[in-house]
């Protein structure tokens, strides 16, 4: 009975709030310093405030590989990444929206980002096909055929509730010319529209108890071509969204080019939204990134080099298994504080990996995060006191994301 | 320079120690309370105070899988175990040695118990030969071949440098006839004065700056037959040792025969030392070994169960990996205050264990190593009050270790 009088108030407060509000804006940005053109800012979303320039670990499946929710508070973690693509497919998005949303099913009460599927499915090649409505794939884990719109894609994204949410875009392959770029780019615009379009029509059916609701944001596209980029970024803010993403790059082109696209997209985007350069990149990488005024990055580079015993430290990165470590007493990184620094020796950690040990990946992916976050949290105080942030680190290039 | 000089004091220290010191006895044990046949007591090591009855984590190769070292501090671990034939293996003695034993190489600063190796290379079945001198077996890895005697067992454990080392027995086999399990039973003993005798001669080596040793204990054998077993004890306790455990049981026996074995084994061992029995046990089990005197216990089960997703609760064991969990927002064990409990549904867990999530591993490993331990908590405490320990939990039967 005590349960049915609950439910019952639940049900109504949830009516009233959706008759009676407007709901409020659900992101706010606020930009406490410039450096050239650089930000340090403050993204205030419903599941709390995340500083930027911000690194987000990623959570494919609602888990970042092998770390508990409590180490990634400790290290300081304010946003994580859910894959759309993978959620929807295990545990389902009914799943997760019938037990509250993704905060509460992996009990991550800080702020989460999903993708919208686009890119995954993207990365299936051979088994997807792209229409006008939207893409048909196969399962990576049963083969079993699967179709996403930008209207599925955005109804699996209110379901499992992050604060923001991605529209659907296609990812342009590489290499493509100017026609298949622009076609590309084309049809990512009219899905950015229904993206944003069935969001509107849909946004309060957030699984959450709150008034706020979640925060759609456009990708610009346009391949390697500087001009369909600025097209797609103009074109992306008219339609208008809270934030803007650069997608389509890291999909093999030189890193010399993505960086001149990334710089010539910038340019267009409006500075006082925020703007996310998806799956990006070594620790060089995210602080120049920064110094060029991207304020979030996200990428599997330092979980999944650590799963590879491929460890970034101020010194350069190494690979742990080398022989040489097998007596090495100190520890992984004279400079870092993270617990794995403060209690292992490398002669262990290289021993843990020799001996296929789970507690090998657990302790290298807690470094590499520690390692990325340190670098964001050097790069917002340099961007505080003024000045152009440098990477606090040796060199770390040459280790592929 | 400095580090010569550094080197020189410590050669001379340890010189001096060797010379003009006679070696505390290493560990001490204090019988707090009893009840019954039950007791608790608190086992002094020189890597702290261990209190007892203890269940003792199985850390195969210098590693609880799964769990880093910080997360056992705070489960309130006091003593772990480690494969004397596993890290012979990989790392090596001489590599753990060379790093000041496995404390310091594991990053653990409480007492460890390593095993002989004895009942490892039992299981390798085909891979061994027994004579008088040793056993000749072949590595689980590579194939290689190797040799253990009693000496070159103990000299393994005093290079690895637990608190705690075991003599080397023959682990008989089950079923096996009267004639087969006196003469293994003798070759055990004649194997525990060799392990004294060169223990003995050279427990100086230990691999630690300290003027305490390590403590080797003595194994009882004799199979089913508690005639045997009776003798095996007295025997053993002639050659004395300040440990005694009860080794060959959980070899395929009906679980009635192995708690016969017990109690006429407990019976014939000094009440003032420490008795452990190996590899045991279920939740009831150690419970019941406790009841009946038995002060260290050691066994995969908890931790092995979890990466099968096996899950010890105060309601009794479940798997994990069931359907009926996947919308079930309760925590794993509404009355266990584990951080795992504390935190996540069992909706997640299930989750994390069908996306074969390494997380998976982590979490449920967590809370069963929990839940054993405040299982022996709980036995602590009764006997403290007097009364007999009682299972807090539900039925745990069923699960083999």
């Amino acid at each position: 009975m005590v349960f049915v009088v609950y439910a019952f108030r639940e049900r109504f407060r949830r009516k009233r709030t959706l008759i009676a509000t407007i709901p409020t804006l659900s992101i706010s940005f606020h930009i406490d310093a410039t450096s050239g053109t650089a930000r340090a800012a403050r993204l205030t979303t419903p599941h709390g405030v995340v500083e930027t320039p911000v690194f987000m670990p990623v959570g494919t499946v609602a888990s970042v590989k092998g770390v508990s929710q409590d180490v990634l508070e400790d290290l300081g973690v304010q946003i994580l990444l859910g894959n759309t693509y993978h959620l929807y497919l295990r545990p389902g998005v009914e799943q997760v929206r019938k037990l509250g949303g993704l905060n509460r099913f992996m009990a991550w009460p800080r702020a989460i980002l999903t993708d919208s599927g686009g890119f995954q499915v993207f990365s299936l090649n051979e088994l997807r096909k792209v229409t006008e409505e939207g893409v048909t794939f196969r399962s990576h884990l049963d083969g079993s055929s699967h179709f996403f719109s930008p209207e599925s894609a955005m109804e699996a994204q209110i379901g499992l509730g992050a604060d923001i949410m991605m529209a659907f875009d296609e990812c342009t392959e590489f290499p493509a010319d100017q026609e298949r770029a622009r076609e590309s780019m084309e049809l990512t615009l009219r899905w950015a529209a229904r993206s944003k379009k069935y969001f509107e029509q849909h946004k309060e059916e957030v699984p959450w108890n709150s008034d706020e609701t979640q925060a759609l944001f456009g990708i610009v596209q346009g391949g390697m071509d500087a001009a369909l980029r600025k097209e797609s970024a103009e074109r992306t803010v008219e339609i208008g969204f809270p934030g803007y993403a650069i997608g389509g790059l890291s999909v093999g082109e030189p890193r010399a080019v993505t960086r001149e696209i990334v710089e010539a997209t910038l340019r267009h985007l409006p500075a006082a939204k925020p703007r996310y350069l998806m799956g990006v990149g070594t620790p060089e990488e995210i602080v120049q990134y920064a110094n060029a005024g991207v304020d979030m990055m996200d990428c599997v580079l330092p979980t999944r080099a650590a799963r590879h015993g491929l460890l970034f430290t101020s010194e350069g990165k190494i690979s742990i298994k080398q022989a040489r470590f097998a007596s090495d007493q100190g520890p992984l990184d004279a400079n870092c504080g993270c617990r794995v620094c403060q209690r292992y020796s490398r002669a262990y950690l290289r021993h843990l990996y020799a001996a296929n040990e789970v507690l090998a990946q657990v302790l290298n992916t807690i470094h590499n995060l520690s390692f990325y976050l340190d670098t964001m949290r050097s790069v917002r105080h340099s961007i505080a006191l003024g000045n152009r942030a440098q990477l606090l680190s040796g060199e770390q290039s040459g280790v592929k994301p």
